[in-house]
């Protein structure tokens, strides 16, 4: 690898172009199935674009579906939409930065100009779902460098005061995982059921404790992530096994919760959440489904009379990163244990593998980048 | 029938107690199949109630399937819950109202003091759809006396200046229309497609057009409905014969609409208000299911990311009535030509058989009473 | 005092009529100045009231500008608006209650009926301030016994886990200082500051915590104030007598916090309070301000533009009670260290004298009934 | 004038570089009191900019303020903010558009990627106020072409189906007008009150009956703009020299109404704007003050108790100015009769005249540019 020290350039300025920008290291997927570091010319940043040295990145539950062929991606493309690094280059007309500058990348990356993003619809910038580029529609954060579009929206300088694991998981996991709990709109003293104590599921349970909900019931079939969960918030944690709905439902003396989140993308935990939330309440779903849902009608049109379905995706832009971090910052949350496991990047294949069996009681995957 | 006059009562007290109040005629259900008029003793007042001497009544979808035996109700019980009458007198506790005055009854009954009332369900007074009570667990509207309960809350006095056909369709079908435009929180210039134009759709495109709506789309079989459809706000009038999906797709360049309403309550049309949704939208429903939905997941999910789907009851109460009366007296919305036929009490029979068989372009029909 | 035992009375029924219920003590008001035990008859509940025997109630600061003549109200009526105690009568109507069982009694006791309640303004029932009733227009909670109008909807059952004081801040204090939080709308990861920290303005902390709120600047003369704000979740404690819109500017970089919480009722707090939040954001007072205001607009009417000014009084109704209850149940908050000073009801006078005074720290006062 | 013919070039690229660009003449601001109209360069479009050909562009109160002195800009700065034009140059970056495309330019240019925007503030876009530059911090509208920064976000194209004269005024006055009704947050049925019925005040009055109001209670000193008013909606008009604030609240019962809307920026309507807003009500306020304002706080601070004041700056971006063409085209709304006059670039100095005098019913006065 052959990198330039750049960071002695001034603020809101270019690198020096250089001939030969050199060689990296990047995760990339050649086909279903196979995946794997591969050689690649350092990215340069066109205007509005920025060039970030990845510092740390991590392995997301989509990133899974992609090199198993299960989410379709380009043949070479670069995995990974999660990083923390530091500014290399900063293409023509982004301002405020400077090279060196540590910054959090966001996971959507919304130009903030389009009609979708002016409207209040970033996640779904440039149409349908174009906000999520990363690891999708151009190469990701699994890599040395990786380039940023629509840099001076995407870039969020972390504070000196907060370490790469500390705010890592801030740009997709954590932001999902709260907007759950936002969308579902939920009150001072609200009731709340969560389906799913995943990553996103365990941020949901934080979410919903963040917004003042009184009592938050948790369901999954592990009993780590359950145990998890308390410290996340969660004041009853239900096995998946045993008869949540039912459980849930008694607790809350038949009237069932003000808020449902359906945090797994699967129709029996829709169905529950469905179930559990009171006429006139929400359930708010960040699960990725596979198949098509059937929506349960008890009688007569009631099953979801005066109910709402809010499906959200992940909320983008700096500005949304840094009232994250600000919560970090302020000691309100603390989202380093879910980083149960840590590998370097030439260790991307164990890291996968740990991942994607969901063994070891891993939670989510901390990949170092030298 | 024996009635005394007792207009001259003073406000707020009740009627002279009556040795025998007198009977009266009300369209009773039987059986699946079988209803019609019989003779009921006149009720009586309890604290907190009212006795109506009902002038106008209409008959509801709701009542069809009553009927019909496919929503479950006690045999003999008086149908209906729509009504404009006088008040004939008033229960211990109801205040500011006199006897004699001319007043619209809610369809929803809530009692305002209950936890769903309280938290702002009104509908839901009580538990699961308790708010509904006048002709489904109680007798109701389709009589010449009917008793309201918590009637404080539920009697909106009509200005002199309405006439009983102007306001006797803002209890229920207005105001269940017009929420479905409201819980889909319509923008100024968000374009809007409404599938089915009963008079519940009708009053969902009026409600599009108050809320500032630009392009209403609306879709229905019936020509005739779609023509009126125009004058209640539509810009688009499409057959659902056609491929509405695709022309309003096309017509909102790709992009879809921001706001669909489902106001007919089956498959089809909650896929086709679903599928014009664009991301970011939301599908507002007024339908009443009969049986199970499937929810379509184009790929991986996107079908139904980042979309709404809300569902709402008639919102009840008088302050409910009063604004949307006010709305007519401000000449901003006239719905007597929904009013398409008229009938005595004692055509009951007749009124049913049109409106149940959709014949002769029926919207709604006016129950005239004696 | 001669009270007959009614716990065994069946629940709803009300209590035997009594031909003499008796004689108890009540803290009355007299004149400017004047104020303090007498002796009265014990109400009994018309309908739809109830009759609570008093356990525990406190004083409020709007009891000090009562007795200080400073709030007009009639001779001889008992003062105080908080109370939690037994059911001692309901009157007819009053359902789901039984004798004996222990209530808190709403502050506000909306009717739930009105225009105001059924337009989402209880507060304001039955016109400007119509809500506020107990210690105001009608005999109050400082008293052995008390009559509750519209019962029904204005007492929340308390679980038999709370103790009194666990829940007796919640009717009031709690209830309008989250108001204020909630009102400003405070959103994940907010700048939030709050000035004032007196027992409304310290629940208006913690509410802004609850909120998910990141960092919470509070500004107050009283170090001891200061001091229990960080238990109630400041980050950031100011004295008033420094420059603390200086400060808080300085601390966000110059662009001013999100939403501002003024908790006073003074033209400086208010003047900083709308000093110190960025344009866009939200100023949500709930102090009561005893002189106009005088609102600075800097340079040509940049100085409010794009702010919002929210005011709010204490949300009644026992669906509210209820919800911050379910926050002390489920560990959430814990408002009893407000509770500095105890006295019984026959030392009324020490307890107005020390609470008027300020001294000792003392915060609230709760005051036993035998 | 010397201007190349560019429509020929391809969509996104920008002009030829041309050696000179040309002469133009501008409307310039030189001292208080002293502008008009001067030569300067055709402008270049740097990357992300644009340089739009003008062919209409009107005067703003705003600029009034400007050209006497009260509103400080530099020294040879072209005032004006609101222009349709066709696109005559592109700068890198600028995607989606072609030369020569007809377009309506904003009045307000927020970047869509600061803290601002993306906090959805985006009329502070880059801090107070910054995201109005156009005619205040560089080169505005009244000139033959005009540069307009953060192209992207802020040129909408205009169909082929309406005039300039139907969309010219929905950059500034019809946003700022319609953003009063909506920061109010008028629902269905809602009484209103607006203040001052200049463009904005009628549009105000306009955007009340989009979102369907009921009663519009319109004030203004001048008959002609009251019988405008009628047009845009008003249904009640009141001379601001009679007691607006008595007829208003007797006209509502006493109550007041749900809304109140300040459009003039003067200590007089504010208060009574405020006056008349109900306990619950909203006052939305787009006047800009010159001076302090005093809030009355009738009696112990029920004065604004439970009342919201909320101000709002004209809401910016294409994805707004293209929802109000969509009223224009829908037929919902038409502004042309609020351009009462109609001068030529050359006669900007009579236009000003005309407009600053507020004489011969002048409201709104159109700048045709050769």
């Amino acid at each position: 690898m052959n990198v330039v020290d750049t960071t002695h350039l001034l603020e809101g300025h270019a690198a020096i172009p250089l001939p030969d920008p050199g060689i990296m290291q990047a995760n990339v997927f050649h086909s279903p199935g196979r995946y794997g570091l591969a050689s690649k010319p350092i990215p340069r940043a066109a205007p509005g674009e920025a060039i970030i040295r990845v510092h740390m990145t991590t392995i997301c539950g989509t990133d899974i579906h992609i090199v198993k062929g299960e989410y379709p991606v380009a043949e070479g493309l670069t995995i990974g939409h999660e990083a923390v690094g530091t500014i290399h280059e900063l293409g023509e007309g982004v301002t405020g930065y400077r090279i060196g500058q540590r910054v959090l990348v966001g996971a959507i990356t919304p130009c903030g100009q389009c009609m979708d993003c002016l409207g209040g619809h970033a996640a779904q910038c440039g149409g349908a779902l174009g906000g999520w580029r990363l690891g999708n529609t151009q190469d990701g954060a699994q890599a040395e460098f990786m380039r940023v579009p629509f840099a001076q929206a995407n870039l969020a300088p972390v504070p000196d005061t907060l370490s790469n694991e500390q705010v890592i998981l801030l740009a997709d996991i954590a932001s999902t995982g709260f907007s759950a709990a936002e969308s579902g709109d939920i009150q001072l003293g609200d009731n709340v059921a969560i389906f799913g104590q995943g990553p996103i599921g365990l941020c949901a349970t934080l979410g919903a404790k963040l917004m003042g909900a009184a009592r938050i019931f948790v369901v999954d079939k592990n009993i780590f992530r359950l145990e998890t969960a308390r410290q996340f918030g969660a004041t009853d944690t239900l096995l998946a096994t045993g008869d949540p709905v039912k459980t849930i439902r008694d607790a809350t003396g038949g009237a069932g919760v003000d808020v449902s989140i359906e945090a797994l993308g699967i129709q029996e935990t829709f169905e529950n959440a469905l179930a559990v939330v009171k006429p006139g309440g929400t359930l708010s779903s960040v699960g990725v489904y596979s198949h098509n849902l059937s929506v349960e009608l008890r009688d007569f049109g009631a099953g979801i009379a005066d109910k709402k379905i809010v499906t959200t995706l992940c909320p983008g832009g700096k500005e949304r990163m840094t009232r994250l971090m600000r919560l970090v910052e302020a000691g309100r949350i603390d989202l380093t244990s879910l980083l149960t496991h840590r590998f370097h990047l030439d260790e991307i294949h164990d890291a996968y593998t740990l991942f994607a069996g969901q063994k070891d009681n891993v939670l989510k995957v901390a990949i170092l980048v030298p």
